[in-house]
């Protein structure tokens, strides 16, 4: 199985970050003549198919199709190449899913070999389930079990500490909850691990490990204390650092 | 229909607000000798009461009793004189009232003139669905429809503009949606009105008509241009000002 797993935000890289995330994208896709392009994640999926080929899709000469453009999207993934999912929001993406009926399909030819890309909301996918998004629950789908490629859970777009606002007088805290504590309330009711992938960071993910390629990361087991990871941290399936 | 809505984050506000809240509290649960505390929306319910009855509660003539204190949920809602929903997580306050079949129990009393307080999960609840909560969806409720005492929906904790982290440089903004782009894509999936309360914000909600007590708020219909209202402004079930 061959997976990159990015935390989206990807506006936010540094140039040296950007080619090696064009880089990595280029060897995860090589040798092939298209990739299907999952645009359920938001509700106008034409126009944001076109965007992404138009303004971020780095390989120019493999064909990113939109998933609807085909007829049938179940035979499209079927035949699938390679697969890109894009960011949006979680409960649209998982209900689309559900609707078409490819969460077991997509399951198959991932792990039969085919290559995976997701952002934001398609890294979420990858997980046994979708309950770590930072999304509202604009529709419900089926269930909130996704993909289960891996066996740990991301909180993509993760952030350390309180947010703050900006008013006339400067910055202000915000008293919501922190992405540490909503993981932590997370784990009051589930034991799977959970990593938050800070903006912009990026896992590559083959052969039961992966490597942190880009950005660092906050890695959360049930009742123990979180760790900080640093790029270039390599992890198994349970999140532990091999 | 008597409702007292809070956005939560009542921390935050200043003496005078904390005085009117007070007050507007004990208004509506004047003549009481007890008010039911359903304290479903974290994990450890005997402790979330306890402290919610020593540190918050404001009348201590009245005694607040922890639904967890009952044998039988539903008779509690049944034969209640008062209620009140605290915060915490809205997918897991959901969750345990479809799981104790609390749902049309709660719309019938309430609707039949027993006051009720939510603040932030429990002001969630009031509305149609909890499709504008800002949580984590650490748990899968039966269905997101929720008490639906006002025909609108509300975010609770909002606020504008992008948000900011601090590190040792100083404050960088971080990527996420806005709430208005969060809400947006709820009305791209929904049609039903949204309120935005600011942090501490509150609204007394009775013979379908409601009033902004503390704080200010931002309206949002489908297709039109945000609102911003200031406390005192009073409005329909439509949020229409009126």
């Amino acid at each position: 199985m061959r997976l990159l797993l990015s935390s989206g935000g990807n506006s936010s890289l540094s140039s040296k970050q950007k080619t090696i995330l064009n880089t990595q994208i280029e060897e995860l896709f090589r040798g092939l003549d298209e990739v299907i392009f999952i645009s359920y994640a938001q509700k106008n999926r034409i126009r944001y198919t076109t965007k992404v080929r138009e303004k971020s899709w780095p390989l120019k000469n493999i064909k990113l199709i939109g998933i609807e453009e085909y007829d049938d999207p179940y035979d499209a993934i079927k035949n699938a190449k390679g697969i890109y999912v894009g960011g949006g929001n979680s409960f649209l993406l998982t209900h689309e899913l559900y609707e078409n009926k490819l969460i077991k399909i997509l399951n198959d030819v991932i792990k039969s070999g085919i290559p995976y890309m997701g952002v934001s909301a398609g890294t979420n996918i990858a997980c046994p389930t979708m309950m770590t998004t930072n999304d509202m629950p604009i529709i419900m789908p089926e269930k909130l079990d996704t993909l289960n490629l891996v066996n740990f859970q991301i909180n993509p777009h993760y952030h350390e500490g309180p947010v703050w606002l900006k008013n006339e007088e400067g910055y202000v805290e915000h008293n919501g909850e922190t992405r540490a504590q909503r993981i932590n309330e997370y784990h009051q009711n589930n034991i799977i691990p959970v990593i938050g992938l800070f903006e912009g960071s990026l896992i590559k993910w083959q052969n039961q490990k992966g490597k942190l390629m880009i950005g660092d990361a906050v890695i959360f087991h049930k009742g123990k204390i979180p760790k900080k990871i640093k790029n270039g941290t390599y992890l198994n399936n349970n999140l532990e650092i091999i």
